[in-house]
């Protein structure tokens, strides 16, 4: 060998220790990788497919960081072929250039994640390979390129068309209902009674987005309470005592909480179509129901008036209503959308603002983010795509006359 | 507008006559792809790919040839931009630069296709869709760029992970058995009667692979015989006043039928992983199977027989079986693969050539292709592996010394 | 043994021939019933019960004959012991003395049949049973009583709270629709093709019940054509060419075949309860549906003539319907019961005579029966429960003005 | 009316105070029952049916009595009407006479529950009905003859033939699992993290029978663990921090609790069936078990101390082993069956007295009823029958060598 590989080897080795050590078998994963992507690959591609998942579940973080830098540096695009490819496409737009510059202009470690998903279970593994591989890119950017890819081919394995809603309820599997008690983001669920509490009773119901190759993993899913009139704390929707309706005397269906469950799905937006099937699904079942809506956080509200170095007197309610009011209608990101994350997603589905509460999340969360508050978003139905339109177009958000009043007021009390 | 936008109207409204023209709604699905394409898209855009799936799907051909010239002549990739994004990536591979290239590198086809298949049921007319495309290309070649993308896609749909093996039998719904009927490529079901023969029998099974978005649409499927012993003609296999056998006491399992359901699928294989997976199902469940084969139909025999100028006489049981292995062991392609297809696929699974049979199918179909010859693949467990690497490497065809003693025989009486 | 003994076994074996031969484990099934009955039951009673079963399903009718004979003469009640418990508890009316005559006062034979119950797929052979029983007791009516506690215990089985209905449509596994061929008992179905037409247009619906313990066997099953108006002749119905309509523009659901599966249930009323679940979940599933009727033959109207010595040109079809209707509201059996049986099902279901039409089913066993004539029999919800009670107690006939007056009519033509 | 038709009238109100009262629409429960019984049924049974669960349901402990009071005084048989048909029989044994008899000498409460279980869920309904009829019996002890008739039908309804076994797991509805929290009657389950302790791990099983007609409701179930040796104590079976193994690494099975569910099924016996079915299933599929072995309680054993005025010393566990050997072996009820009631049952199935254990059950309850001894009893799969049949014919209790000795020795202490 010469000094030069020599060299190279020894800088290769440092770099992606880790992925290129061979295991009990003498292969390292760049190897097995390696193997998987030449292989005509049908008859031992899943047994190399499953060696590999196998090997990375096996694998520390550094390990991992090595492997996820190999799939970087070696398995992206070689911008030299795709020129080369691309100018011969341009010369002559052949089915069989198309077909050349199509296999360079994507790069191998698409394939290679294709290939892995062959494998029984593969697809859970994969959602949570690029989990490590979201937290890795924090402090190595340079991983961003490979995240790219992934997302790329799950946007389009998780595809609306692939996924199925499914009620979730008492009867539902434990292990399924175990993994909604991890995955609550908003109101976090405290015991099993409290879960039975939010699934059992007549008026509520819990729907999630299900993937058919990850069957017992939910993707997202809403939390919804069946009430007369809109509620303005979660307290009371929450309350252990609180007296149950009917199901079909209910006039108002109220989303209070919507959860993503899988890390490694980041991105990959579900909740618009699961608020939309939902309202579609109940409407059909309970034809009482007039009114959706949410009872939602305003997460950034107390982040923002630290950042502006605003005032705001928590034990004053009103204020807190006024307050809170004008932070939804006009704190904006530098790109003019929605300073509120939780408002960026309902207005960008076409919800409107329609009412604040002071004192409506109590929690030491509610009370951290909000001091307390919380905001009706309103799907109308026939306004929904007009609401959508005028913010996807001109980033206008609609809120109703009560709260545009608290805005105004909140702002005439600034100058 | 100008002249010149005009003529270049008038050109188009030529070109691309029933894609371009308005439907009761009043927009044309040219422009309702580019309404979809452009949408932000949850909110509107499954109403949106609805209404295109609809339209589409009341299309003449014409029309659809129509469509798809759209989607190959502007909904392609656009080389000066992929050579722009190129260029930045090379200079500064960024995260944004790298994105930036990946959108447009791949055609905006390939988006469209993914946001149609937002509608449930969509991924089952996206295969239709394909299929006519396929039937389309024959004439219109310019087409096939079109189908590559598609191709693409549903490699990545359709990839193994996401398929279900599903049992098919006398329980089975009718809707499906009635498409195995239709689908049935090898040996034509005749009736109900002679399905139930297939299926019913305790020395009877047969499996295919579904996809969750098209429940009950088998994608392929494979009929199984249980026997003692090799069976050598497909009649006594399929008699009607046969001798059924418990499974228990069968020692081989042989796959007498093959068939693809989904024309819209052609060129995603799924046979292979279909095969293995049945014959580690077959052999878990029933642990007295030993020997695992197939009884091939020999279907280019007499083509490449007249193509080579080459005589055979339909009454000589013992030339026909000379010569069908002289066939199956040295008919080649120009790029060196064997002539047969049959013998393509089995081969490159990596099972042998074991028997031939004279008299084997009588059919009119069975004479018309191999006089009446058939052969016996055989997956011997241990063996394929390296069989599938001496092939897939060398092409070498690997035959039981019986089979190589018929081959060398007809090599001698030619000489 | 005595003489007498001897004598006795002898005779025994004559009777009992079949049933007192021991089998190829030595043992008679006489002696394994008595086995079964002796057991404290739970350790060897399943052994025991299969074995028994197995052992009857391989004997000839004339051994049958025999079983049965032995439950008539050796397991039924015995008058003294009956007696003797019956003076204890009138003496004396505890717990333990109503024991002792419930012990008693069944037959042992009905502990039999529970005891055989135990094995997995029991109940369907004890519903087989009956059936060769019911037979046999045609020619051995001393076999009745085994009968009557049969069907005793199979009423209190099949009790409408145990069963299911079910959906039968093209979806149904094959096994099931293959008996729905062979079961349908009203207009034949000729081939999959026909059964595919009453079962996969929008316009069609059957439902059947079915039982846990045999959930593969119909009971009894309904087909359903969903119509504008109500129709008059079965061909219309069934022609092959007809237009089919969506589900939700008919207004009037027809109950056009009802068909009982189970010889073996004989005597265990299930057509009611089903018709009454198929009017309430259509009525919910389709609100527009505003009529429900049947489209029933007239199956003893040309044997009720010839009986009566009546004349009725089968060529003139409005006398034909005037006989009909005279025949559905007059002609009675000696208990005062309607003489046609369909008419009987239904009027003691609280439906009406609404329509008689002539040439309304032209098939061999239609012309041959009523000379082609059929009647409505209309499901008036609001009117059941009257029409039912007013049947139930008065015998009376509740028919349209229409189908009365062709009754007067033909009354007068009588006279 | 009469004076002395007034008089049983007051008496009569007095008597069945409750049950002859009319609810809101003008009917006493009595009367509805009478009304059930004398339909013809079928059209308006149901109504009247589901009228009288929802009355029963209603009523408070008071009105039950006196609605259970009603089917005891004029429900039963009439002893003059089956000695009247029973004199007839004698005379003649025709199938009618005996379809006479027959209907007197079932009491008409049995086809009151037989026509009340027409309701969908009514099983579950009648069954929860029993439940109160036998607390009522304590008290009342002249109602035990209607819990005779419904035991009766009960034992036909939940007939082993009927009963499904099905695996309780981590997988199974909450509603399910939440259940088997408040059943379990052995060893307490505290919370779902313990439950999901005896379900989830690899070498824990649970196993229920339920009934299709009451498919959420388990009607008994059995904890199984998977263990290498016969365990010694509950303790250790339970521990949390306990390791797991692989399933397949055990060789033995231990029941180490069994419960039944219903109180209203009191007296119908699962338990027999499903630990033979548990075994069944279990050894086929997991080959490597070779040991079937309870851990169960003494619950009788301190009892049977005190009352026999027997000393032990908690502290002397060698002492208790003695004692405990010797109480199993010969502590026997009046009848001469074992006086503890799960030797009873254990002994009745088959199994054999394996081995005892000190401080095996160290919860309070285990120290109370035993000072923690428990014992293991084998089922020795070819014992199993011969061991019955010696307790069942000479209630002779089989048990170990080693449990011999130790009972011996406690003997030889005595005297």
């Amino acid at each position: 060998m010469s000094f030069l590989a020599d060299l190279l080897n020894t800088v290769f080795e440092r770099r992606y220790r880790g992925a290129s050590e061979p295991d009990h078998q003498g292969r390292s994963i760049i190897e097995l990788c390696s193997d998987l992507l030449s292989s005509s690959g049908e008859v031992s591609g899943m047994v190399l497919a499953r060696h590999i998942l196998d090997s990375y579940r096996a694998m520390n973080i550094d390990e991992k960081r090595a492997f996820f830098g190999y799939l970087t540096d070696f398995l992206g695009i070689v911008p030299d072929k795709v020129n080369s490819a691309l100018a011969d496409y341009t010369a002559d737009p052949s089915k069989a250039n198309y077909q050349r510059f199509m296999a360079v202009a994507e790069p191998r470690r698409q394939e290679l994640a294709r290939r892995l998903n062959q494998v029984p279970g593969a697809t859970k593994q994969l959602v949570e390979m690029r989990k490590d591989l979201l937290q890795l890119t924090r402090e190595h950017p340079e991983l961003a390129v490979v995240d790219l890819d992934l997302r790329h081919l799950f946007a389009s394995w998780f595809n609306r068309g692939f996924l199925v809603l499914r009620p979730i309820n008492w009867e539902s599997p434990a292990d399924i209902l175990d993994k909604i008690i991890v995955y609550e983001a908003v109101h976090a669920i405290h015991s099993w009674d409290d879960l039975r509490g939010r699934l059992q009773p007549a008026d509520r119901r819990c729907f999630g987005f299900f993937h058919p190759a990850m069957p017992d993993e939910p993707l997202i899913f809403v939390e919804v309470a069946l009430t007369q009139g809109i509620p303005g704390s979660v307290q009371g929707l929450l309350a252990d005592e609180r007296d149950n309706i009917a199901a079909e005397d209910a006039d108002t269906a109220v989303f209070y909480s919507i959860s993503n469950c899988q890390a490694g799905l980041a991105g990959i937006s579900f909740g618009n179509s699961l608020i939309k099937q939902v309202v579609a699904d109940l409407s059909r079942e309970l034809p009482n129901l007039k009114t959706f809506v949410t009872l939602s956080p305003i997460p950034g509200l107390n982040r923002w008036l630290t950042e502006t170095d605003k005032q705001s007197d928590p034990s004053d309610e009103e204020q807190i209503r006024k307050t809170a009011a004008h932070y939804l209608l006009n704190a904006k990101r530098a790109n003019g959308a929605p300073y509120d994350p939780v408002a960026r997603f309902h207005l960008g589905n076409g919800a409107l603002v329609h009412a604040v509460h002071a004192r409506a999340d109590l929690s030491d969360n509610g009370l951290a983010q909000s001091s307390g508050a919380m905001v009706n978003y309103l799907y109308d139905l026939p306004l929904i795509s007009q609401n959508h339109e005028q913010f996807a177009t001109a980033q206008a958000v609609v809120a109703s006359p009560e709260v545009t009043a608290l805005s105004t007021a909140a702002e005439q009390q600034d100058t």
